[in-house]
């Protein structure tokens, strides 16, 4: 089973945005057992649209397009399906529904262009989006399925979970895909290839094992294919279990979840908390908490202190320590981790200073410098990491190293 | 002058990575005047990558390559390309020089299979890569430019800058094209096109108008095409001018650069600074200041105070406001505020609560309830949003949303 994305607008061709949906569907169709021969963006032009769908049916017997769905004249992607497939327009009342309350909740008179959102090619069949005013639409055409959804990525998500995925599945009879993932942090990806090489080369060939490296952490994932689900699953259970015995000291979950997931049901259970003085990661150490549900009940907050005043006021970092060693030190973040501990009475906390860059670098902390300390009541423990030369990578590893920090604090003081 | 960008690879096919590299490649062509007409992402299959070129040279005078380029037999560009072109092999040795240097300087023996990465079809011209191994290629045939680079990104990008871009533009005799976004916030996009209708109505056939939504904002951008740039500018900001005329209210900035960015830079020139008290957003708000370098200069920092224990400690929301009229109320937007700006000392705080769900809704506040209070030092501006059900499009939105209301703020008090 072979899948195309089509991504249709100008903004990708001109280099405006970076196209994330094609990676996340491709993501989702993969985890399917459905495989993606190729990812196309295209222009906002008839014939381009037209020659696209042509080349990508010969290839695939899915092709999923996004974009192209607004109410503005550029965006021609419904018109031009309906000319692809030769058919005319209904209106779909479920749609117009949908559209016309978003208009009323936002006390806003309800447009003609808006009202022909709900104008969709006779033969398709509507994928109601409840979170925007483009429909998603499914048609079926000479044995090949075609998916036509908003390029907006939450819209398109939604489409995709709720209406695509399942109707793909009912569609096709698919092989059963079995995938589990196991996140490792602190060991690098040829050490782990090292210490788990018996299990890799007695694998059966049913069964895959793939490696994918991301800033300090490593997750295997095992992917089984077959006919009977249950049988891969009890499979996979036990080469999960063969790893876990090998290299378990590394092993942060088990579950396909990312590590300040782990890192906060790992606390939960144990009825810990959690709070943050974050300099050189800005808030994104505290956003990686807070976009999980329910992250509450472990994050209790902290403090972004970017100025050096923010630093004494609200950490009560002493001055002469900021003088003495400058904000990048060892000592300021084990100040700093010391007085959100004291300040805000978590558990733990995590303290990061650094030079993100791409200015405010010296010759004796060049930038990519960075400073974390983990603190909790019975012990700190502070490490000096030296990144590269690019902003947001020093503040993604920093915010990741902390983590992992963090976790092997928690694994010696909560086994 | 169009082009076409090929990215060859499984690893974008899987979504196991996000393909930056064309979003890259495609700004740099822009600049030059040469149009994308289409990205494509395909497989390390011989086959598919000779369809590619296919489809791509009968669209494109110039198809950029990168990827499939590493030194194992699953890196099968070079000899695809010398079959497409019908060539055989040449050694060539100012990149066996760099090869060989890059395995002395890590101390290891140089292998025969890093010898044949200096092997390059017979009929290219190499475009040297001093960062890796794997070289450049340029190659022109019946007309048509093909150019292959590895898909590292620092070593494609230097490849691009160095040899590719002067290399295009010396070969070709290039039209012009200007790009101009205006960034507008608060309108929404059918207003904004009802509103501008007679400006795109009137735009002449070699300028487009194109309509980039998102999350409050709409972003607008203005595309010329010709023979003389400066001829393109003048026409462009003549459109530019009666845009701003009709919905200069709305207009955040004329430039192409994020809201937040667009706040900074017009407090950074009134040198004024700005705090933040997040609890809904627990982060989100601080990361969009700061991973913009040079952030610091206006963005203080500020509390994510997640738990209300840390609104009352960090920010002196008293505690009886908290019983009385909840975490998300106007009372506590306000007092949250007031609490960033006296204990901050920034000229402006942004205080945000709310429900981002998917749990802790009731019936009078449901998921998506959200308060939010700008705070100046003359004035303070409260507002409550209802949004979705959608956690992190809540985040985005709440955090958005703030920055719309202080940028109206600054606009009201410092013209």
């Amino acid at each position: 089973m072979q899948a195309e994305i089509i991504t249709i607008g100008d903004e990708i061709l001109i280099g405006q945005i970076v196209d994330t949906n094609s990676a996340w569907i491709a993501q989702q169709l993969n985890s399917i057992g459905v495989r993606v021969k190729q990812i196309s963006s295209i222009s906002d032009d008839r014939q381009h649209i037209i020659q696209g769908l042509k080349e990508a049916e010969q290839r695939a017997d899915i092709i999923i397009i996004t974009g192209g769905l607004g109410p503005t004249k550029d965006d021609i992607t419904k018109k031009t399906l309906a000319e692809y497939f030769n058919v005319g327009f209904k209106r779909d009342a479920a749609t117009l529904e949908v559209v016309a309350g978003i208009f009323k909740r936002h006390n806003r008179p309800l447009l003609d262009i808006n009202i022909r959102q709900a104008d969709v090619p006779e033969n398709c069949t509507v994928l109601l989006n409840k979170n925007g005013t483009a429909p998603g639409m499914w048609f079926e055409n000479n044995g090949k399925i075609y998916v036509s959804m908003p390029g907006v990525p939450f819209e398109m998500m939604y489409l995709v979970e709720g209406e695509v995925m399942p109707r793909i599945k009912a569609h096709f009879n698919l092989e059963a895909i079995v995938h589990h993932t196991i996140l490792t942090a602190g060991i690098g990806e040829s050490f782990l290839a090292e210490a788990i090489a018996s299990v890799e080369d007695a694998l059966p060939a049913h069964i895959k094992l793939a490696y994918l490296p991301k800033l300090g952490q490593v997750r295997l994932r095992l992917s089984a294919y077959g006919q009977n689900e249950q049988i891969l699953r009890d499979q996979i259970k036990i080469y999960v279990d063969e790893i876990t015995a090998l290299v378990g000291d590394f092993v942060v979950t088990s579950e396909d979840k990312p590590l300040e997931k782990a890192i906060m049901d790992f606390m939960k259970e144990r009825n810990l908390t959690v709070a943050v003085a974050e300099s050189c990661t800005g808030g994104f150490l505290s956003q990686l908490f807070t976009q999980h549900p329910g992250s509450s009940e472990v994050f209790m907050g902290g403090a972004v202190t970017y100025s050096n005043q923010l630093k004494q006021s609200v950490l009560g970092v002493p001055l002469n320590t900021l003088e003495q060693f400058g904000a990048v030190s060892e000592e300021t973040v084990r100040a700093m981790a010391l007085g959100a501990l004291s300040n805000f009475e978590p558990d733990y906390s995590i303290a990061i200073s650094g030079i993100a860059g791409p200015g405010g670098g010296t010759e004796e902390k060049p930038v990519g410098t960075v400073w974390v300390a983990v603190a909790g009541k019975r012990k700190v423990v502070t490490s000096k990491f030296q990144f590269g030369s690019r902003r947001q990578q020093n503040i993604e590893r920093s915010a990741i190293n902390a983590l992992i920090m963090l976790f092997k604090l928690l694994k010696e003081e909560h086994v």
